[in-house]
C-alpha cells in the first residue's frame, strides 16, 4: 500500500471541504445566524490542517486499484466526521452521534434522519444538511478529479471505486474531461429544476435546498411532512426530477453533449428504468384506488413514490407505510432494485438485474440446448463473463451484508419489518422504511449500536460494497 | 423430447404409489376404520391405470437432462395429485385444494398444514399424512432406481433431478447400487428412531409416524401442540434424529459401508453444519435465558428449534413466534440456509453456502492480489468454476421465484413478515414461519389462489427449481 498518495489526496480532500463549507457561512451571514461561527470554525480548521498536509509531497506515484478503494473510502469517511462537526457545534444536533448519521444520511444520498422536528434547524443548518446530498450524490472524488489536474494513472482507479454500476461508463477517453461532463450536466439540470420550482411559486431559498435532495436523490426536506404538504404541481416537478436524478447520465451525454438523440433512445437501462417505474405504479394505483378521490389522484401518488422510493430519494407524499401489503411488497422490490448505474441513486442498479435476468434464461436454456451459448448483453454490446462474475459476487457480497446487519438490528427493539426494511433503505440509500421507521417516523429511536450498523451500510451502499469491505482486510494494509 | 419414455416411468410410478397406499389400508384394517375404503379406492385406481399403461411400451430409449427434469417434476405432480385423493374422499379434509396442499407439504417434507385440528384425524389418514414425509424424504424415483432393473443413460438424470444439492453425490459408481445404499442407511435409522422413541415411552404407532416425520424432515405431528407436551428425554430424542435427517448421508456411507470413520468425522459440510447449529443454538439460549428456569433449559429449547428450523423439519416444542426479535432473525437465517446437500431436508443447502463464502472471499482478495486465483474446494477437492457459476445462477433464480411469491401472497390479507416467512418456509421446505403463519397458526386462512403460490413454492423448493421452472418453458416441450 502506498500510504503517502493517499495521505496526498486526503488533505486535498480537506480544501474541498473547506469549500463546501463556505456555502452554509454565506447562507448565515445573508440570514444572520449565530450557525455560521461553528461553519467558519470548521472551514477554518479544515483550511490549516490541508495547508500543513500540504508540505508533505507523496514519495511514490504507484497507485493500483487497492489505493482507488482504500482512498475513496477514507475519503468518505472524513468528510462525514467533517461534515457532522457544524451540526454538533451549532447544537442544533446534540448527540455527535446523531450528526454523524445525519451527515452519513446525507452525503450518502439516503436521506433517513434521526431527528424527529427539521422545521426548526435555522437556515445555514438547514442548507448544509440537504447541500450534503448533492455533494454525495456525483461524487466529491469525481469533483476532485474535473477541478484539479491530478495526472497518472490513478484518476481511472477513483472514477472506478466511487462511481455506481457495474463497469464504469467512461463518456470520453480522458477521465478528467468525463468528469467535468458529469458535473456540467448536473449542474444544468440543478439549475432548472430551482427555476421550475420558482416557477411553480417556491421560495428561491426552498427551490434550492429542495433541487439538492431531489437530484442527488437525497430525501431530506424542510417540512416535517416531506412533500406532502405541496400543491400538487409542484408535486409533480420532484416527481419528474426524482426520476432523472436516478436515469444513467449517459442518456443526458448522449442527449445534450453527444447530440445523438436516437442512442439516447434506445439506452436499454434507461428504458427498463421508466418501463418498470410506469408499471409498478400502475399496479399501485389499481391497488390503492380505494384510498384516493380518483383513479388519476391514486396514479399520482403511486408514481410520486415508485419515483422517490426507486430512484432511491425516499421523499413522500403520503403515508405509504398504511398502503395495503400488496402496494408495500411492490415498494419493497422497487426499493431493492434501485435506480441506474451512471446516476446519482443507489440500490442494486437496473443494469445489474438485466444482465442477472439475462444469465438466468442462459442457465435455464443449457439445460435445454447444452450447445447454445448466448451471452448477456446490454446497450448493444456483449458483456464479458468476467463482469456478469462480479455482478454474482456483488450479489453474494450484498446479501451477506444484508443478514448480517439484519441480525444486528435485531439486538434492538424493533419488528422484523422494520428491521429488514430499515436495513434495505439504509444499504440501498433510500432513506424511510416501513413501519417504525416508515415516512412518518425516524431513526432516532435506534441506540447508537444500531445506528453506527446503519451508518456502515449507508457508507458500504453509496461505495459500492467493496471500498468500506477493504478497510478491514489486514492484506490490504501491508506495505509493498 | 421423447414423450414415450416419461409416459412409461409415470406408469411404473404409479404402481409404486399403489405400493405406498398399501401401508395406510393396511392401518385401517388393524384399526377398522371407514377410512380404509378411500385408500382401497384410490389404490385400485393407481393399479389399474398403470396396468393399461404397461401395453404401452416406450419407442425409444434417447434420455436426456430434460427428460430426467420433465420426468422427476410430472413425477411429483402426480404422486401428489394421487396422494391427496384418499384424504378428500374420506372427507377428512373436505377441500380438495387443502387435500393437495397438505399433500404437497407432505411429499415434499415441508410440514406446513392447512388444519387446525390434527388430533381428530383417523389413524390411516394420519399415517398416511405423516408418511408422505417418509417418502418424499429420500425421493421416489431414488426408490424406483434402487428397486427396478432400469438401465440406460436415464439413471443419472433422474437421480441427479431429484437429489438435492449442488452436485450429484454418488456414492459408488453404480447408480443403482448408489440408490439402495440410500434407502438401506434411511431404513437403518428410521427403525433406530422407532426404537428409541420406544424405549422413550411412546406408543409403537405413534413412535413410527413421528420418526417418517422427523427422519424425512417434515414436520407433520400428531398432537395439536406439535412436540411441546412430550417429555424432556423424547424431545432431545426428537433433537438428535432431526438433525441426522438433515445431514449428508455421505456421513453415514462413510461411517458404515465404506467403514472409513475418519473421513466420515472429517466432512466439511457436516462439520460445519453441525457448527453452525450449535453456534446458533448457544446465541439463542443466550437471548432467551430469561423467558425459561435456567440457562440449560433455555438451551435444549433452543437446539431443538434450531435443529427443527435448520434440518427443514419443522417441528416446535414452543411458540418460538413470542422469542425477542434477534432470535427470530437468527432462525430466519437458519430457516435460509437449511440443511445439508444429500440429506431428507430442504433450503439453500450449508455446501452452497460454504462455495459461495470462499467464492466471496477470492472476490474480495482479487481486488487486492490479482495475480492470486485460489479456487474454491470442497471435502479436499476443487470446486469447478462451473459448479460455482450454477450456485450462482441458483441463487438468482431462487431469489427471482422468492420475489415474485411475495408479491403474489401479498394480495392476501397478511402482514410483511407473514409473507416473507410464509415463502421461506414453503420454498425451503421448512414449515412454520412467523406471526399468522407461526408455529401455533396454519395455512389455512391464505385464499385458493396464495394456497397453489406456496404449493408451486414447496415442488420448486423440493426439487431444486429447475425442475418446476422448465415445465413452463416452450422449448423443452418440442418434439425432437
Amino acid at each position: 500500500m502506498n500510504f503517502s498518495i493517499i495521505r496526498y489526496i486526503l488533505f486535498r480532500v480537506l480544501e474541498f471541504a473547506a469549500l463546501f463549507l463556505s456555502l452554509p457561512c454565506l447562507i448565515a451571514i445573508i440570514y444572520q445566524e449565530k450557525a455560521g461561527y461553528s461553519f467558519a470554525v470548521v472551514m477554518a480548521g479544515c483550511l490549516l490542517v490541508a495547508e500543513i498536509g500540504r508540505r508533505w509531497k507523496p514519495k511514490s506515484n504507484v497507485f493500483y486499484a487497492r489505493e482507488g478503494f482504500i482512498t475513496v473510502s477514507l475519503t468518505w469517511i472524513i468528510l462525514s466526521i467533517v461534515g457532522a462537526l457544524p451540526f454538533y457545534f451549532s447544537r442544533e444536533i446534540p448527540s455527535f452521534t446523531d450528526a454523524l448519521f445525519e451527515t452519513i444520511s446525507g452525503l450518502t444520498t439516503t436521506g433517513g434522519s434521526i431527528l424527529s422536528d427539521v422545521e426548526c434547524l435555522s437556515r445555514s443548518v438547514q442548507f448544509w444538511r440537504l447541500f450534503t446530498h448533492w455533494i454525495g450524490g456525483m461524487g466529491v472524488l469525481v469533483l476532485i478529479l474535473a477541478v484539479l489536474p491530478l495526472s497518472g494513472g490513478y484518476n481511472m482507479h477513483l472514477m472506478r471505486a466511487e462511481s455506481p454500476g457495474p463497469s464504469v461508463g467512461k463518456l470520453v477517453p480522458r477521465v478528467q474531461a468525463t468528469a467535468k461532463i458529469l458535473y456540467g450536466i448536473y449542474i444544468g439540470i440543478t439549475l432548472l429544476q430551482i427555476v421550475c420550482l420558482k416557477i411553480a411559486g417556491m421560495s428561491l431559498y426552498d427551490s434550492t435546498v429542495l433541487t439538492f435532495s431531489t437530484l442527488g436523490t437525497g430525501g431530506f426536506g424542510v417540512l416535517n411532512t416531506s412533500i406532502g404538504s405541496y400543491k400538487m404541481s409542484i408535486q409533480i416537478i420532484f416527481t419528474i426530477f426524482m426520476i432523472l436524478g436516478g436515469m444513467n447520465f449517459n442518456v443526458y451525454y448522449l442527449l445534450l453533449v453527444a447530440r445523438k438523440p436516437k442512442d439516447a433512445i434506445k439506452h436499454e437501462e434507461a428504458r427498463y428504468y421508466l418501463l418498470l417505474f410506469f408499471g409498478a405504479a400502475a399496479l399501485i394505483a389499481w391497488n390503492i384506488r380505494g384510498y384516493y378521490g380518483n383513479i388519476g389522484e391514486a396514479f399520482h401518488h403511486a408514481l410520486f413514490q415508485v419515483a422517490s422510493l426507486g430512484s432511491t430519494t425516499g421523499f413522500s407524499t403520503a403515508n405509504f407505510d398504511t398502503w395495503p401489503e400488496f402496494s408495500k411488497a411492490v415498494l419493497f422490490v422497487i426499493m431493492a432494485i434501485g435506480a441506474c448505474a451512471g446516476s446519482t441513486g443507489g440500490g442494486f442498479k437496473v443494469s445489474r438485474i438485466l444482465l442477472l435476468v439475462q444469465d438466468m434464461r442462459r442457465e435455464l436454456l443449457r439445460v435445454v440446448h447444452p450447445q447454445i451459448v448466448k451471452k448477456p448483453h446490454l446497450e448493444g454490446r456483449v458483456v464479458e463473463d468476467e463482469t456478469v462474475e462480479s455482478i454474482h459476487s456483488y450479489l453474494i457480497i450484498y446479501l451477506v451484508v444484508f443478514l448480517v446487519s439484519f441480525l444486528l438490528l435485531s439486538l434492538d427493539k424493533y419488528d422484523m419489518t422494520t428491521n429488514l426494511s430499515a436495513v434495505l433503505a439504509n444499504l440501498n440509500n433510500v432513506g424511510p422504511g416501513f413501519h417504525s421507521v416508515g415516512p412518518t417516523c425516524n431513526y432516532g429511536g435506534y441506540t447508537v449500536f444500531s445506528k453506527f450498523v446503519l451508518m456502515f451500510d449507508m457508507l458500504t451502499g453509496r461505495l459500492e460494497l467493496l471500498p468500506m469491505l477493504l478497510l478491514f482486510s489486514p492484506r490490504v494494509w501491508k506495505k509493498y
